[in-house]
């Protein structure tokens, strides 16, 4: 049985070193994948430790992800090496693998939530129900491969009015999720191509197009997005960006840059831009910068957009709009998969934009979300630990970075806010390159949290800063 | 001659306890393979029991390939033992592509639909109106991976209840269709493996894995279901079989080639086996053969279901359950996919399932279905054509082959027909491998006609059929 010494712990405290030991291990392959750790009562009598001691240690190794449950089996090393030499972790709070219980924080900051609160559920009982009564056939014969008209022609008819964007409601096909699209996206343009990925990007889309056998590049960005120069240098095909609002820098990508992107996109009969638009609807100030596809005249890119921040992550509900030509080459040969979203949904959906109530839900949530971020920017401004915080990207979208002056790595200030039940994630984190950070920026998602939640962390966060910096 | 006591039969119907009695025999070769059983008149004489009775039995003992008989000669107990030794899916033409127009047939027996007027509405809503309420937290909280555990719970217990399944909640996943899962399992068994499909099959299996960039082998039937032998001869790793009724054949596999299945896939440490188990829930008579997994004691099959055909095809909701080493390898490495079942749907069925109203439906389906088939079969034996037809595999599911006796090919009757808006396929459609057809066998699916289609239509066929004799 593994056997660690309890001797020089300096100031850990038993779990934490208990932790600490475990982790080292499984990133040396010491504990080598899938390999069985011993139970916590056995464990806890080996070392002589108490069996609650065991039981943070693992606690904490499953929320990083270095260890898993399988319920009355027991707790398994991970295969951390998969997710490269270092990890954009366990991805964003959006899933806990096995038995989907997460631990539940004071306040998680790298959370992809939505705001219980706001949910209109009272509207979208009502037309659920309405297109129950109202759509009885329609509800029991399969909508086309690409998802229900009604609700095609809801999405077209939206990108006009809020994204300029003039399309087809034959160009939309509806997906289960994102991930969902990704997947029928690698079908389409072929797994042989080079997919490049912002670098430091949202994890889940690699591991996508990793898990589809797709050739993946980290495209490293600049201060205007993802650079056009690394992308022709890694020979990518296919860009996936989110230049709207990037996530997690939250970053926008100035028109210039989107011109710069087209053009490299025309300079090859190969090359697709993927315009991932998630988060877009939430822009607090200004007027939106036109979507890639909205210039693109070479039908070089595919948009994509998600209902899972405009109406709820739960509703697993996403859409893409191909360019003319992919749209004939998507019916040709994949039209043969069924619209995986159940067809009331789409049906509810439609309802929901074509009266306005998408809009006005959407107009609503912008508010409070900005009123969110004006709490939070201004619980941070004029928390002790001003002097040492700096807020950066905060005008779009439901997240903005804070860039704190710590004596400190990123991990080891996001461990003391751990244990303090605060979730904060470094950028680091997201990064598939290792960089030489001496900034230490972390990711504040705040569109699940409550305003005491907001203001309980910040003081917390403040608190530990100001101590570092003593 | 064979005597069996009828005093401790428990719960057991006579027909059950019989069935019971011969089948111990033969599995422990009390009765030789090749031996002779008693008539059914001279062994119900012997037992005190009614005629019926006996041929209840036989024919559940054909049904799973205990014994088998040949005509005007009597009944003979199968050789199970040698094919013990060695030892282990469908669907169909789901969705009009592009836009969505399809044409409408005075009656279509190729399709795939649900009946409309049977699904429950009203219980439905009011199952999905009471989610809306409960279960507001839980409907903006991502359910982890592998679905909602309600959801897993209420499928284990019914998979206990009726397909005697003993399976952990966390070794089911769900899906958005079998499609979804089909991609799935691409990407967790790897596509450099060499995947089975039964020819003829469901063509939509073929058409995922080669989109999922999977190796393909179409692998011919004979009258017990997929070949054991060319599976070995095409170096097969996957086999994808419906055993419980075959698409688009309706054939049962019985348990003797059950078991050479389970065999095949002990053979090698990368081979397993994908149980579709998909319209399962219509047996019309007999007791089910046990599934494939529920008798596997290797880990290698790779149970599937969807709720297509018991609850409606819009709803887009499939599960698979896999064997505990795989379920482990899931969540290490797929488990960063969401859930793609929007969680409201999810609810709303394990509530469906939970309360009783699955097990009602199913049973108020089958009735229905029954008395469909019924009608079509006496509509077709009392029609002109009755001499030059023959009903092949009506036992199970939603559809049957009828044979025809007629002096063109397949696709000259499908398209006389198809002119007059009745929509037939042969069964030639489905095959892979040309072969030199003298029969004419056509699927005939049921699931979604009207009575009034039902006779509409027969009558066609039957003056075109005659017609072609004259």
């Amino acid at each position: 049985m593994l056997t660690y010494s309890f001797e020089d712990i300096g100031s850990d405290s038993l779990y934490e070193h208990l932790y600490k030991c475990v982790k080292k291990d499984i990133i040396s392959r010491r504990i080598r994948p899938g390999e069985k750790l011993p139970s916590k009562r056995s464990f806890a009598k080996n070392l002589g430790i108490s069996v609650i001691t065991v039981e943070n240690a693992y606690n904490q190794l499953i929320d990083e992800g270095y260890i898993y449950s399988i319920p009355k089996k027991g707790f398994f090393a991970a295969d951390i090496s998969s997710r490269a030499e270092k990890r954009p972790g366990s991805i964003t709070g959006e899933n806990a693998a096995v038995t989907g219980e997460s631990r539940q924080y004071l306040a998680d900051f790298s959370g992809n939530g939505s705001n219980i609160g706001m949910f209109p559920f009272t509207v979208w009982s009502k037309l659920l129900r309405e297109c129950l009564s109202d759509y009885q056939e329609e509800l029991l014969v399969m909508p086309p491969s690409g998802g229900a008209l009604v609700l095609r022609r809801a999405i077209a008819g939206y990108l006009l009015a809020f994204r300029n964007m003039t399309v087809d409601p034959e160009q939309i096909i509806i997906g289960a999720g994102t991930e969902y699209l990704y997947g029928q996206l690698v079908q389409l343009l072929g797994q042989e191509k080079i997919y490049g990925v912002e670098d430091p990007g949202f994890p889940k889309t690699a591991r996508v197009y990793e898990a589809s056998r797709a050739k993946v590049r980290h495209i490293p960005l600049d201060s205007s997005g993802i650079c056009v120069e690394q992308l022709e240098k890694e020979k990518v095909q296919v860009a996936h960006i989110s230049p709207s609002h990037q996530f997690p820098t939250g970053r926008i990508t100035p028109i210039s840059r989107r011109y710069e992107l087209l053009g490299w996109a025309s300079r090859g009969e190969d090359r697709y831009i993927i315009e991932d638009d998630y988060d877009s609807e939430f822009r607090m100030t200004g007027k939106p910068i036109p979507t890639l596809m909205s210039i693109d005249v070479n039908e070089r890119v595919i948009y994509m957009n998600t209902f899972s921040k405009s109406i709820s992550n739960t509703i697993r509900m996403s859409y893409m709009v191909l360019p003319k030509h992919l749209m004939s080459e998507y019916y040709r040969r994949l039209s043969f998969y069924s619209c995986p979203v159940t067809t009331i949904i789409q049906l509810t959906a439609a309802k929901f934009i074509e009266k306005g109530y998408f809009e006005k839900h959407i107009n609503r949530m912008r508010n409070f979300y900005r009123k969110q971020r004006d709490l939070l920017t201004e619980t941070i401004k004029g928390s002790p630990m001003a002097a040492f915080a700096e807020i950066l990207e905060e005008d779009a979208g439901l997240h903005f970075l804070l860039r704190l002056d710590i004596p400190c790595t990123d991990e080891e200030f996001s461990g003391i806010m751990e244990r303090q039940g605060v979730r904060l994630r470094g950028l680091s984190e997201y990064c598939w390159q290792e960089e030489n950070r001496s900034q230490h920026d972390f990711l504040i998602n705040y569109s699940s949290l409550s305003a005491e939640q907001i203001v309980t962390a910040v003081n917390l966060i403040s608190k530990e800063v100001v101590k570092l910096r003593k």
